[in-house]
């Protein structure tokens, strides 16, 4: 079918280039788009890496990532652009990759027209005809899908809408950065000890990843691919006064975000910018396989922990960042009257 | 209290059977209802029989089912219309079973007022007030509720508003067809070796399946009762510019419901019609205990796979269907720009 | 920043006392608030105590609670209205607790300023500005959040609009009963032969609790502290014709509350008030860590269970409650036509 489909014309749009960037960082980009459609050109590698997740227990994995994180890169674009993917899979690599994005239409996300072996590329241009958050992720077929998703081969594309982002009522929504947050499920293989194992080549952990991944229980859920990959030095900043859009990555596994001391002001929690996003939220929802946005402006300064509100899966599964904001203090939010002290019995 | 309750006057209503059909396929039915309300007879059987539950494995369950299938066939009413059920348990069967509609009102859902024993039958009516798709299931008390919904004893009923389905504008949404998936969280006992017990009798896996069900990790999740009903011969089939209604049904276990390639165009994410559906949606949630509604119209031909998207569960336990969609491929929408080769290093 | 901050001008505020009291049972409150804006000066005390969790099988728990129950007592005020919280810790405390407003600004939501260890008390004065149900529970800091948090020491704050609840068009809604339900998965550690563990003092069952959490399979999911706590004598009782308001909380772990043979007419899902009811729902989604609301007007007499419909939640693990309901039934919504008998084969 493809073979025979009729040319595309592409006369009206400009070409530009999507520098992409590492997590929780966004590449730069219009929050309302300038000028008619365009095609941005993006380039992922493939790349297979031994990573470290856990420094205190020395938990590692072979990572699958695409240029190199976990998550992948923030990708942006404005609703009615194409994406021109070059997929390029490094000739050292063990395996097979590709990409599905669920953001695109037909031929399984791309899934089906970009299977690339070590030492291939290939070119994909879709158009990105929804608004909204979504997931991208490797599936190369069976169980390799879940085996590659659960390796940290995942992550993000927000295709904003031409306007920018909207309230219920319409009003302009606009943010002063983004942090983006991609939650990784790992299924670590452990020894008779309880200890994890380690493999000398990606792929050697396969067989021993099915039975890990069977149990559905992970022994890590983690921010930007490590424990404590967003805390101490790497923490999130901003200010009070700002607005950051929180964007959530999850490709296999529900989870709900909380922020420790604020709020979801406007959540699109299934991701979709063609629905009014709710509002006033304490703890929002990812549906396993989706990415999605929430907004809140900063009122009071100090460190916000941004968690997994399964606690056990902040806290011990490692599913935990950190916020620290500065500015003044305002006591008609909250105020300590009484500070700890002891009480007459 | 009901053997003092008023009568009730039914002239007003026309009495029509309605056909019932296996899954995934839906009974003849009207999208917007012609004529006054109705009174819609079905007959539900309640069959124990031993199924396949995975031909590689040779996992097997007595299932306990409604008319012989799991799910349970689909119901398909208008708001304001009676149902009139006869439940009939023949003479050979193992166990009691009774039925719970989530889309009723009073004793249970029904289900206080129809447990019926082998050699059994009873007959109920109740009025479907309120629009949307709802689970009904096996409820006899106690353990026995999760055994007999874990055994496959449930299936869906959608009450489809008089003038049909409509966007959150009002505007008419029409489908060409509905694709009716089960989706079926199994608990299966093993042996000491890992291998599936078989049992001679319905209900003998009964202390066994207490152990397997409390560790709430099923050993299967599958669509239509078994791995691989709704793939290869026995996938869906569409065609471009077609509309397909997905209902799914799960009665005990959330899920995260994915159209790999393609969309939630509209989703009744709870499942309820006085609500205006979700739009644009890559993933959608269905809640544990619930039926829903997904609408899509197939822009691209090709092979869509239908997975819960933990991909763990789509994989690996079972829950994936296919679409075949013929039709004319859009390089508008999708363009393979270069095919995977070589590249120079 | 705290001390430099500019002190807050109060002089508009009435104070009141809320006499806190125990689930499953509402403060006294107004639905519509009459007056100003008001400082509302609640206690809470952290108190340790061994609970029964399961008489059948003698499980048990070093509860953490503020005020002796699980969940915390339900707190009710008016957006715009202060919250002035005692916060006070027994001198025969074995632990350090403190508190964390999911519905406050800052702070860690007050977790930051309210640590108190044995013999201490602290005062926190912050502003509801959010209205919506929001969960409060400790938060320690590291593990002892979620082993806080699974050993029962969590609760929910109601902040009301002004002006009362509304339906999607802004007409009100009113109830004449609260049913506060307080989910909680416990982590029971067991010994070798599968029996519960008991420990001395509070505090002791910490090794193994972590373990046991990391499953992230409760032995337990209990509503209002033990199995059992809201059934048979301590059922909730309504009428035919009158709307309870069902919140429920749940600090850690997701649940999917259904009303067996009723429904949710309005249904908070988030817990938030700024956004429109979903309607006519059969289950609803409790994201974990969060409290919410769901509104229904009894139209049967009888017994509803009210469950966690992953039904071996429900029946095994122990989250279920019962609504007894008297009045009329009403064969035009239901009817038994033939009652269960024999048929000819
Ligand atoms: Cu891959
Ligand atoms: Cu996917
Ligand atoms: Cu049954
Ligand atoms: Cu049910
Ligand atoms: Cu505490
Ligand atoms: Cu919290
Ligand atoms: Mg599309
Ligand atoms: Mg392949
Ligand atoms: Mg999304
Ligand atoms: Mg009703
Ligand atoms: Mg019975
Ligand atoms: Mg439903
Ligand atoms: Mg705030
Ligand atoms: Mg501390
Ligand atoms: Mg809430």
């Amino acid at each position: 079918a493809q073979a025979e489909a009729a040319p595309v014309d592409l006369s009206g749009y400009t070409r530009v280039k999507q520098e992409l960037v590492a997590p929780p960082f966004a590449p730069k980009h219009e929050q309302v788009a300038s000028g008619g459609p365009k095609i941005v050109e993006i380039e992922l590698i493939t790349e297979e890496r031994l990573m470290v997740v856990d420094e205190d227990t020395g938990a590692e994995i072979w990572a699958l990532t695409y240029n190199g994180s976990v998550p992948g890169p923030l990708i942006i674009v404005h609703e009615g652009d194409y994406i021109e993917l070059t997929l390029r899979n490094p000739t050292d690599s063990q395996m097979e990759h590709n990409i599905d994005f669920h953001a695109s239409t037909g031929a399984l996300g791309g899934g089906g027209l970009t299977h690339v072996f070590p030492g291939e590329e290939t070119v994909l241009r879709w158009k990105a005809t929804k608004p909204g958050c979504f997931t991208y992720h490797c599936a190369p077929g069976g169980a390799m899908i879940p085996y590659h998703v659960t390796h940290g081969m995942n992550g993000a594309i927000m295709v904003l809408p031409r306007d920018g982002l909207k309230d219920g009522e319409g009003n302009p929504l606009r943010y002063d950065s983004i942090a983006y947050i991609g939650e990784q499920d790992y299924y670590l293989p452990m020894d008779e000890n309880g200890d994890y194992r380690t493999y000398e080549l990606a792929g050697d952990d396969y067989a021993d990843s099915m039975d890990a991944m069977r149990t559905l229980v992970p022994t890590h859920s983690v921010f930007n691919g490590a424990v404590g990959a967003l805390t101490g030095d790497n923490a999130l900043r901003a200010k009070v006064g700002e607005t950051v859009l929180m964007i959530h990555n999850q490709a296999n596994r529900d989870s709900r975000p909380h922020l420790i001391g604020g709020h979801g002001n406007y959540v699109w929690e299934t991701g979709s910018f063609t629905d009014a996003p709710l509002t006033g939220i304490e703890s929002w929802f990812v549906r396993g396989g989706s990415a999605m946005a929430a907004m809140y402006t900063f009122e009071q300064p100090g460190v916000y922990a941004y968690v997994n509100h399964n606690l056990i899966e902040a806290v011990l599964l490692g599913a935990t960042a950190h916020f620290v904001v500065d500015g003044a203090w305002d006591n008609a939010l909250m105020e300590q009257v009484v500070a700890p002290r002891s009480f007459e019995t």
